[in-house]
């Protein structure tokens, strides 16, 4: 069924009040679909369908919805209710949820929760959020060395009828330090008598509790797992990020990858009202707008080769546009490469050169190309003018796009400062500089 | 222990031909440990780390290299010892390869294989690429619904010795059409008596065969799956697609986003050669020097208006960069924005008009900003020209940045197309027809 006859028909079931069925229909539904079908219903019919809704699904439901629909679900929950509801929650997007509360009401609904949800929570809520203590669950499942495999699986399988995802039984010490870890397929295969300490897997693979979430997302990756162990800094079992968060981690960093690459300010996206969208967009354009001003006035200097040869004009865009594009091209190859590349220095010596190189064959490519235009197009003196012009600008334009986000993230500056944009603005100034400098240094040949 | 360490021990091992302690060592290790080692070893040692690794190992290992790599071990095994380590690699990542070598070497190493692991790859290397089928694996388990939970259990631990990533069991009927599925979490709680037909989900949901793999990986985000059914026009169960394979496709799909919106070019990284990176790059380069050479003609139709007030052209790059910067940024969020929204008419028409206010409330802001700039610089009748240009320029660049890649799409052609250079250099049009355009009208005031 799609979403618009599911959406009728909940309508429906609504205004009937015929609850039964529509807990029958919700039965059937996943977590996504459920938020969907809450997302397509108007408005005035939001607090029935929470009304209507048990409380599992309306727990699967939150975590489901974007932070702005979160808080309207609350708010018209009430905070007895929501109390109930964050209770069964899972913890991590739980404390995702609670971090966008204000304070006071933040205060409530932690004294309305159980005492024992409310501190873990608070605990998860103190790392800081793009951690891997930042986006762990401590929703797994521990056990000792000395436990049977029979043993283990009961405890599986009580942990198994609240929680959905336990892949990994994590074995600790006395000290709650991480010895092992057992899957689930191991403890399938194994027999029921053998101890824990004989099958589990000794070298595990754990992330420290302040480890960046893209590091985190990285070793997830690299390995196929589907959850790894966050410990802290004594080897303690603190809690596990499962496969499905690191999802959300890759989309995360591609989206500010290209937030980087474009200038486009921090969270636009379809939703965000037009007046919000201009604010966190206009700082960068007010910037480019002077810089690009700076450009005007390397024109101002050249005022007097400019009257003499009004015709080098027609190719300022060109040479300006060219310089921008190598450039923006060489940036999105830095940014991305910086993503899966380790950012020593050999390696970022040998991409400098390899820049360099590219940069001379597509000068001398697009060089020669546009010598013969100009040429055919004005004069030789021309062609040569617009020409050499461009074979440097291209290079510098190349080096420009590679060094500037390189040397900005060496110096620990944040490199969304080397958007796309900006080395397009920058390498304007420079194009200007070359094809002025080189026409007025010629001058005597073109007019 | 690091790579250095290790990669110390293991050549001391070779060299003395310690085949058991290197294959203890080994045993620790997980297959992308082992690949780093791989890497780091030197190549003249490549041969005997080959023939001292037991063939599991040599499966995982080739799982984990690049293309270039594993042809260079597949090479070095020779197609009689290949051929057998193919028969018991992944079926999705076999075929992965199989696409990489040469027709007549292709065929030599398919006659070599196990005939049923033969016909299964050839099977699976019929699948586009890019598509459900093209990154399944048929390694999964199906049961039919008047099974016991006991006898699913048998099967799946049966199946669980040879496999890893088995989360699901498909229970499928006597035409082999999908009708269910049960998790192994179901079937931990439940009790062994019990009918599979009772316990299963009857709503599974799937992917169809041709379905493209960013939808697939969108399903597995959006209902935070591990694996997804695969089935033909008939819901005829036909393989399954993995989290893992998933995580791979976002990461591509990011990468591609980036080549998209800064025309680099496919397939650039940090190890691309020079020159095969500047043959990638080049077409598009040529392309917008073509652009931006019609740019250069348009001023040379106003080269009467430019003769008379070199001044206007001070503030060409400005006017001209900032349209293309705010093209650029609206692209970024189009292009990523089509990624997790649905692209349907309502959607669209109010995205449109979200940045047609952007355009207006930004353009307003620059203008005024720019109108005082060079009512200062120059005079005011200037300031008006440049600062209603900038206005129309901006309203104009920011639409054209939000509907040129919306069109591409709608109309079945890749939007690709509609880079940020591209954006770029045809917003330089507009905002030179714009500004000139004005410029023109009022040119009495100008003089």
């Amino acid at each position: 069924m799609d979403t618009n006859k599911l959406t009728v028909l909940t309508i429906r079931y609504l205004k009937e009040a015929q609850k039964t069925a529509f807990q029958e229909m919700i039965e059937e539904l996943h977590p996504y679909d459920i938020a969907e079908l809450y997302r397509a219903l108007p408005e005035k019919h939001h607090y029935k369908f929470l009304s209507f809704l048990p409380k599992a699904n309306i727990a699967d439901l939150i975590m489901e919805l974007d932070s702005d629909m979160q808080l309207e679900v609350l708010q018209k929950l009430g905070i007895e209710r929501s109390s109930k509801i964050m209770d069964i929650m899972e913890n991590d997007d739980l404390a995702d949820l609670l971090s966008e509360i204000s304070e006071d009401n933040l205060a409530e609904y932690l004294s309305a929760m159980e005492q024992e949800e409310s501190r873990t929570v608070q605990q998860l809520m103190s790392y800081p959020p793009e951690t891997a203590g930042g986006i762990m669950t401590n929703e797994f499942v521990w056990i000792r060395d000395y436990y049977t495999v029979r043993d283990a699986v009961e405890k599986f399988k009580s942990f198994a009828e609240f929680t959905r995802n336990i892949y990994y039984l994590y074995v600790i010490d006395e000290n709650k330090k991480l010895v092992g870890v057992v899957s689930y397929r191991d403890m399938l295969i194994a027999d029921g008598s053998e101890m824990i300490r004989d099958i589990m897997f000794n070298r595990v693979i754990s992330a420290p509790i302040d480890m960046d979430q893209e590091e985190v997302a990285q070793m997830i990756e690299r390995y196929d797992f589907l959850a790894v162990p966050v410990v802290d800094e004594n080897n303690v079992l603190k809690g596990i990020v499962t496969v499905d968060d690191v999802i959300d981690v890759f989309i995360e960093e591609a989206r500010e990858d290209i937030e980087k690459l474009s200038a486009s300010g921090k969270d636009i996206d379809f939703n965000t009202p037009a007046f919000v969208a201009s604010y966190r967009r206009l700082p960068w354009l007010i910037l480019l707008l002077f810089i690009g001003l700076l450009s005007g006035s390397i024109l101002d200097s050249f005022e007097n080769t400019l009257e003499q040869v009004v015709a080098l004009i027609f190719f300022m865009p060109m040479i300006a546009g060219m310089t921008g594009n190598t450039g923006t091209q060489s940036l999105a190859v830095v940014v991305r490469g910086l993503v899966t590349n380790d950012n020593d220095r050999k390696t970022v010596l040998k991409l400098i050169w390899r820049e360099f190189k590219v940069g001379i064959i597509i000068g001398i490519v697009c060089g020669a190309l546009v010598f013969l235009i100009a040429t055919l197009w004005q004069s030789v003196a021309f062609g040569i003018v617009v020409g050499v012009s461009l074979v440097a600008t291209l290079i510098i334009g190349t080096m420009a796009g590679t060094t500037i986000p390189i040397i900005l993230s060496r110096v620990g500056l944040d490199p969304a400062v080397a958007s796309g944009p900006l080395i397009t603005t920058i390498n304007d100034i420079f194009s200007l500089l070359i094809y002025f400098g080189i026409a007025t240094a010629l001058m005597q040949f073109l007019i």
